[in-house]
């Protein structure tokens, strides 16, 4: 079975790309057209909600696949609308996987032993029928996870990954303003509790290493903060990380060399609403209409792109055979 | 609009209980005789395991409703059958509320701005659907939220717990063997994590304390790690503890009084596995058939009370009005 790292790093080779696209649907920032449609067909309600969010996102995967390796659904823009919004995640997930994309799914799940299993099985792996019988719940290619629980909250992730070729993107340190209340806070040792945290998931990621080096066990390290991505770089040498907060939280290309190791690996870097609703925003919404949001998301992961490449090259870290 | 801490605290006294029951289903566990039911009308498929959940919770809720002050359904376990699965916890969440007791969604949910109000939305506010319109979704009464992330991630919760009454529980001091890998770990200033944390939670609560002198911002501190409790309690004068644990992982009704501050009050202990799966332990099995897993269930948690209730009496820590 395929290990997740090589799959992912595959996929980022195919698309020439470490930009992934956020798919987190807010129904203020639906097209009126579409929402138009949804209400007409079921009314208003969460069905009518979920249903919107399917069209809606459907669109956005068309016009990214080509372009980008993943995607990334936020599952709290989901649950608002319980099982109809459900219904809306486990349709996003099969429809971006049957269109060659890798799903990500940003849920930020923890908690211990059987129950840390429970929620690993639900994304990861394989879920118990009647008679021990299973069947595939979300099947997603990865998850994020809360460290704060240690050991006998990822152990049971671990397991389901090697059995599954799947991979976990672990918290580390976060995009946020404030993620340095206790991220960043030193020990006795002299070590942020971030920096605790990588040493423990390097060593969580020794087990799932892949064919080109690197484990399906990553982190997540905001783009925000390019300073520390480079010591935590040290850290995790065979994690690869998950940097959101590009775009709308502030980060830009120039930002992400410093997540890079030697071989010019080791990150992908994920923007939502600035790709997903840039119909909304200069300079697309003077190109694009509403009805055109699709095209817009498409030409804002492009230039998405171009500004990472850039950086790369200007930083000498563009991959060899790019 | 009432406090919850004030709800919670009149439902302890209206119940004389400190222990709440943790609805974790599981299908290996639940009686033959609900599969088959659930099996004969659906077939094997994630919609039968749904129902079988949902007959099984409600003979637990009829059995418990009148013993203790809450339910704690685990979402872990309803996630893994997806849009199926949620209706169950939705069934589960409403049928608990409409018996009267309150009802605490353990889900251990963490993100930040936006993302995290979402979170804080689905499960303790309204959500939005088209034209500004809203409605409920989960609506329970409080939620177990993972504070790694900082200020962001919880300040959103303290907002909707102000608007509609409700409250949160944060992880601080966990009851697995392992969370002492970073909680335990002590910052430069001699402090443990989990004390800082303890720091924050008392901060985050102050603006949400009911007339009990007891705040809507909780904390998570296992009941396996009393000598912890103590030294919290400190930190966390005006926090009520839920404190998971009991039975299955070790907690025991002695280790109770070091959670409660001078009045006596300040924790609602959590049992899940030995309650509601007690008709296949020692000593339930032999006094109640599987078809009688709902007695078995109530005898467990009228033991568990006693436990507790001995152990309050033995160190002079009942209620003056029990």
């Amino acid at each position: 079975m395929k290990n997740f790292a090589d799959k992912l790093l595959e996929a980022i080779d195919e698309k020439k790309n470490l930009g992934i696209v956020g798919l987190d649907p807010r129904i203020e920032q639906i097209p009126e057209h579409i929402k138009e449609e949804a209400k007409e067909k079921y009314g208003n309600n969460f069905k009518s909600v979920a249903s919107a969010f399917m069209r809606f996102n459907e669109e956005i995967i068309k016009n990214v696949k080509d372009i980008v390796p993943a995607v990334k659904p936020q599952s709290a823009f989901y649950e608002p609308y319980g099982s109809e919004g459900i219904k809306a995640l486990e349709y996003t997930i099969d429809f971006a996987r049957k269109n060659g994309l890798i799903v990500i799914l940003d849920a930020k799940r923890n908690d211990i032993g059987s129950t840390s299993k429970a929620y690993a099985d639900s994304y990861l792996g394989e879920v118990k029928k009647f008679n021990g019988e299973t069947e595939t719940s979300f099947s997603v290619d990865a998850i994020t996870v809360n460290p704060y629980l240690g050991s006998d909250g990822i152990i049971p992730f671990l397991e389901v990954c090697k059995e599954f070729g799947k991979g976990i993107f672990i918290l580390d340190k976060t995009s946020n303003p404030s993620s340095g209340e206790f991220q960043d806070k030193r020990f006795e040792n002299g070590n942020k509790l971030s920096e605790e945290v990588a040493i423990k998931i390097n060593e969580w990621g020794k087990e799932l290493i892949g064919e080109r080096g690197y484990s399906s066990i990553g982190a997540v390290v905001g783009v925000t903060y390019p300073e520390d991505a480079q010591k935590l770089r040290e850290l995790m040498p065979v994690a690869i990380f998950l940097a959101p907060g590009y775009g709308t939280q502030g980060g830009k290309g120039e930002d992400i060399p410093n997540f890079l190791n030697k071989d010019c690996y080791g990150v992908v870097v994920s923007s939502s609403r600035g790709i997903i609703f840039a119909y909304l925003k200069d300079p697309y919404k003077n190109e694009f209409t509403p009805e055109e949001f699709g095209k817009a998301a498409r030409q804002a992961a492009i230039n998405m792109r171009e500004d990472i490449l850039n950086a790369l090259e200007k930083y000498n870290k563009l991959p060899d055979n790019w």
